[in-house]
């Protein structure tokens, strides 16, 4: 049968957890059961919830003094008939972590979508391979850079910038998450100034790099700016998925007119994520459920910086963006924040090839400037994946050995 | 100069709060300044986020033991230019809590709207005055049920309970939030039919019931649906917004075709409200942000029931709704969940007149059925406001007294 399974971390203070699986799987379906008279049982059978798994934890000092009286910890399973829903994420969100999520204390983990409620959500439409694809590079994780800056700044600016990024080899670029439709810079003019740059430093280079441009404004009008952005020759969508919905981030995913890659944005989701007792696991939301919904790219905090996820937390999207469902395409984890060449061997160890290296003040901030910037860090790869050590590298790479002897990384200088 | 003003409370290690509300201010708006060429500064001052004010707030032992370290606290006020921002709610998120949401314990608590920048947000189209316009009711709160476990029935029970509903004089009936389209009860049927019984219960008594159908699907199919169920005859919208998102909420209240009362309702809200350290506060994410919106009808945890708020949140949510504005109609805040009728006067006493008692097994759950569940609390209202108490009112209403009976409340019997 159709179902979904979500997986609950709870604190309770009484820690009945057989009962509380049984109410929550009853209240959020049929309501009720055991005094129905056999006929409703039969009708109602294949809407009620049940309770699939639940695995009682140790109680937690730290966690009881916080409280004041202590809490019994437990990770309840719980399945849902699709029965009971329309195959949407408002909709299962609904029933999985409505009225649930306002219960106290309880955190979504996970969901398990069984095979054919899967099928019903798209998954990345380019995703990694066709993202590969549009580039021509397979062998090595993709290098991007944010612009930095570019509020209030003009179009000569932002020009001079595209140019840089990519004279340095990076392989994207995104405008900040920040940056919306405004006089200076407007969405328009940033893609067709983009398209034009970039075209000239492949010429000159025969490096290709991406732009992707931030898609924003008002919800119904994100279609047909996504279409246009295509028309004009944008190569990505960059979208604060947590600003909209995830059922837009889908929407947009699905509308075969638009043919970009989506590059989800994180912002707004640490208002989500980050208690240990509400909200929803960053594995699931940033993971799970931007994959499910058709995010080619995901951006999420790296375990290095100061904007940081546990590494747990950021090696647990990475799997759900990349590991093999039968469904869904792979998307590109995209560790963000505190990137800085020195830390490209635990990159490339936590992360892998199929990831992307992203930085911002890691390619503007370098001492001779964004083009130095990005090639400090495409030596650095390309260097590494010829198992060569960062020492080797910096011997042969001026840019690198720049790079790690302001910010530091695996080699005394 | 247009902007809007954010306020955070943070837990810091260090507490250097004037130097982190700084780099607050400049890095979400122009990212540097005082290395800024002066020409630069002349370009970018209109963009320049400030600090608006600090409150430094005295540490907490409960927290440093949680923390098993010291957390300085404070409230951080940082104001952001309207300058840097379409003027829509996704913009103004990104902006003053989209990475800001990642980096550390940070809770937004509030955002001020400069008086222009809050006219570009239309508020309620209906809102209170609206909504008594509709049904005639102008001097006492309302009341409203909820259909109960409808999930998997088919339209007769349905159209029963329509009946029962309306017959006990309750103002309004809503759908169940997890009651999605589906084959047994579909949305058109559940319009058509609430319509047809609410005509019929309005000839027999001269009370009119308002049916508020619950919409959902996906968020593009959203406004043909509404504006579908406006020509079928429904009386308000149901909306799970933080399924989909706050714009969605406000294209729909903008729509001219759409043109009924929106309630929205908190499922999913708990994701983002209840932690001491991140996330949203309640006031702000369910008191200003929904009506600030459109939203008519705010549903919200009451301070009673099992599914609580604390009494300061549920109470500052419905100031948010009511409070006098320049721009906005009021809303009405609805207090649900553990509502019964001996809590009637405790409603009256928190919520006031403007607001809507809303029961869902407080009707349901009478010994006498959800007629005498409704006319119990439409007594206890109705004799409320003629200054009884409820001893004396249930002393001539058989149904009050019996629900008294059943839940208890202000009267011994
Ligand atoms: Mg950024
Ligand atoms: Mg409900």
């Amino acid at each position: 049968m159709a179902s979904v399974t979500a997986t609950y971390l709870v604190h309770d203070p009484k820690g009945n957890f057989e009962k509380k699986a049984e109410g929550i799987a009853l209240g959020l379906t049929v309501g009720s059961w055991t005094d129905l008279p056999d006929l409703q049982k039969e009708q109602l059978k294949n809407h009620k919830g049940s309770v699939a798994e639940i695995i009682e934890l140790p109680e937690d000092a730290r966690v009881n003094q916080y409280f004041g009286s202590p809490r019994k910890q437990a990770l309840l399973k719980i399945s849902y008939p699709a029965a009971n829903f329309s195959p949407d994420l408002p909709a299962i969100l609904t029933t999985v972590f409505g009225k649930l999520s306002l219960d106290g204390e309880v955190k979504l983990i996970d969901l398990e979508f069984s095979e054919d409620l899967s099928s019903e959500f798209p998954g990345p439409s380019f995703g990694i391979d066709g993202i590969r694809n549009q580039l021509g590079v397979y062998e090595r994780p993709l290098l991007m850079s944010i612009f930095k800056a570019v509020i209030g700044r003009d179009m000569d600016y932002f020009k001079h910038q595209v140019r840089e990024q990519a004279l340095g080899g990076v392989d994207l670029v995104k405008d900040d998450e920040i940056l919306f439709d405004n006089p200076r810079t407007p969405f328009e003019e940033r893609i067709k100034t983009a398209k034009q740059v970039l075209a000239e430093t492949e010429e000159e280079t025969g490096h290709k790099t991406l732009y992707a441009v931030n898609l924003t404004g008002r919800t119904f009008e994100l279609k047909d700016k996504a279409k246009r952005a295509a028309e004009l020759g944008a190569s990505a969508l960059l979208l604060n998925v947590f600003a909209y919905g995830l059922d837009v981030l889908q929407s947009l995913a699905e509308d075969p007119e638009i043919n970009l890659p989506i590059m989800a944005h994180p912002a707004v989701s640490g208002a989500l994520t980050p208690s240990e007792f509400y909200g929803i696991s960053n594995r699931l939301l940033l993971g799970k459920l931007l994959r499910l919904a058709g995010a080619d790219l995901v951006l999420f905090p790296s375990p290095y910086g100061s904007v940081a996820l546990r590494k747990e937390d950021a090696v647990g999207i990475a799997a759900e963006l990349t590991e093999k469902h039968i469904n869904w395409k792979g998307a590109f984890p995209v560790p963000s924040a505190g990137i800085h060449p020195g830390l490209t061997p635990l990159l490339l160890q936590d992360f892998g090839i199929d990831s992307i290296i992203n930085a911002g003040g890691g390619v503007h901030g370098h001492p001779g400037g964004a083009v130095a910037g990005g090639k400090a860090f495409r030596d650095a790869i390309d260097g590494l994946l010829l198992n060569k050590s960062l020492e080797q590298i910096s011997e042969e790479s001026d840019p690198l050995k720049a790079a790690l002897n302001l910010w530091g990384g695996l080699v005394k200088s």
